[in-house]
């Protein structure tokens, strides 16, 4: 029988993707065992009936012995987790993350981590808009990406253990710049989620009577929308403030482009509204290509 | 062995809509024959192949003796399609539509009905991304919602012999005033449409190696925009200039409360993040309820 790939994995924060991995991992077999701590006692209490790990009451309890400390939590939490944790890491662990943005994980958890053990931030892009350790499924990974952005000094044997970590749990792998990833997903995630979140917002508030039509008819565009809007709020807060820059950006972007579309509708410029409407149709067919669809 | 429904339906326009119909309506036995008009000699062919009715070469054809005629073309064709049409229509018949747009419906087409037609229009909230006479299926129509916007002096025989026709092919019928149609749907579909056409616009403008990766990296929330934004760039075209001012009007409370996130972002104004994020949230709960999802 051959050695797990890490003999103690723990998994601080046990939510949608913390618990899907703790499913994963166990599946897979790549942990002498899973420890899992998370700051509320609800969840570590659905941890414990759901038998994702032996669930315990501290980071440090956690931590210790681990040669793999992964991160789940919404991200603004990292600040005060990072010099808790610190001083119970094991010399030579590694301890990556799951957050939706890069730098700013790597400002406010790298000037804590201890000499001699091994930073390497992560995500998987892979989610569902349920929350919590019973929204976790083993399969959550499979077929999907997810990027590993090592820092500067990173240990490229450690580097190669997390990426073999997420290909055992199915995933696809891509190593990247901090700073670009962040680019990549203010367009493909962050953007797409603020924009979601703000049209549903707008149709909530409109006269009641239509509020219920719009519920009634969503199935025409709306409804497609709502389902991103009903992502986790506390994770997608710490993603707007933590991504300030990158976003902010391609938001600026956007609001030019739809303004040139609002001046188009205003001007009756059908010509205009085709060509985009048709150029927009080629990247649906790169999705369904590249079988991300 | 009871009458069907009508002795003979004209479909003018054999796209996903008018072959889904087509296919519906002789799955439930609601006409004696099915007649067929596309002004593309391609959809006419696919239409014959497909066996959807009997094709004919005309509008004069289609419209011969046929007791319901459904146009099912882009809206922006109506304005041609009235006069052409008008002088073969048979007393006593239904002439509906299936455009996503009513006011401008009627301002186009009202005028040329002759004395003795019931002008009735419709709009079946229904669809998907693809287009053409060979994306349609006889269960588009399924528990999906049909409206029905009758305009002064429709005969409520006539009216109800319609209605009768979408809950045969599976739908729940609603009927509404024409305006407030187009606003509920300026909201429910045509903004989301704008929107998902816009950003996915933004992202064809950023530098190519970046491109790659916003296909790449597309599930975390861009793919879901994309689905949206390959729809039929014509019918699209047509429905933005047709319902100018109830898109403008909900397009201006979005950039409003767009600019409003974009304020709370830039300033770190997590509470106001948070508490829109909790809000939406209930309208996706909403919409599972109204077994919409």
């Amino acid at each position: 029988m051959t050695d797990p790939l890490f003999q103690r994995i723990a998994i601080i924060g046990i939510g949608l993707i913390g618990s899907s991995l703790a499913r994963a991992i166990a599946e897979q077999k790549l942990a002498g065992e899973i420890a899992i701590f998370d700051a509320s006692a609800e969840a570590r209490a659905a941890a414990h009936e759901l038998t994702l790990g032996q669930v315990v009451d501290s980071l440090a309890a956690a931590a210790k012995d681990a040669d793999l400390v992964i991160l789940a939590t919404p991200i603004g939490a990292y600040a005060d987790i990072g010099p808790a944790l610190a001083p119970h890491l094991k010399k030579g662990a590694i301890l990556t993350d799951v957050g939706s943005v890069k730098q700013a994980v790597i400002r406010d958890l790298g000037p804590h981590v201890p000499e001699g053990v091994h930073f390497i931030p992560g995500h998987p892009i892979a989610g569902t808009e349920h929350s919590g350790p019973r929204a976790g499924f083993a399969d959550l990974f499979k077929g999907r990406w997810a990027i590993v952005t090592p820092v500067p000094g990173s240990d490229p044997t450690a580097t190669a253990k997390l990426q073999a970590l997420w290909s055992a749990v199915g995933s696809m792998v891509e190593v990247m710049e901090p700073a670009h990833h962040d680019q990549v997903l203010a367009i493909t995630s962050h953007l797409p989620h603020l924009i979601a979140y703000t049209i549903v917002d707008t149709a909530t508030q409109l006269e009641t009577s239509t509020q219920s039509e719009v519920i009634k008819f969503s199935a025409s565009g709306f409804r497609d929308f709502t389902r991103i809007a009903a992502s986790d709020p506390t994770m997608w807060r710490d993603i707007f403030l933590n991504n300030r820059e990158a976003v902010l950006e391609i938001l600026g972007r956007f609001t030019e482009d739809l303004t040139a579309m609002q001046r188009a509708i205003r001007w009756g410029e059908g010509d205009k509204l085709f060509e985009t409407f048709t150029r927009t149709r080629a990247v649906r067919r790169g999705i369904i290509d590249a079988k991300q669809a």
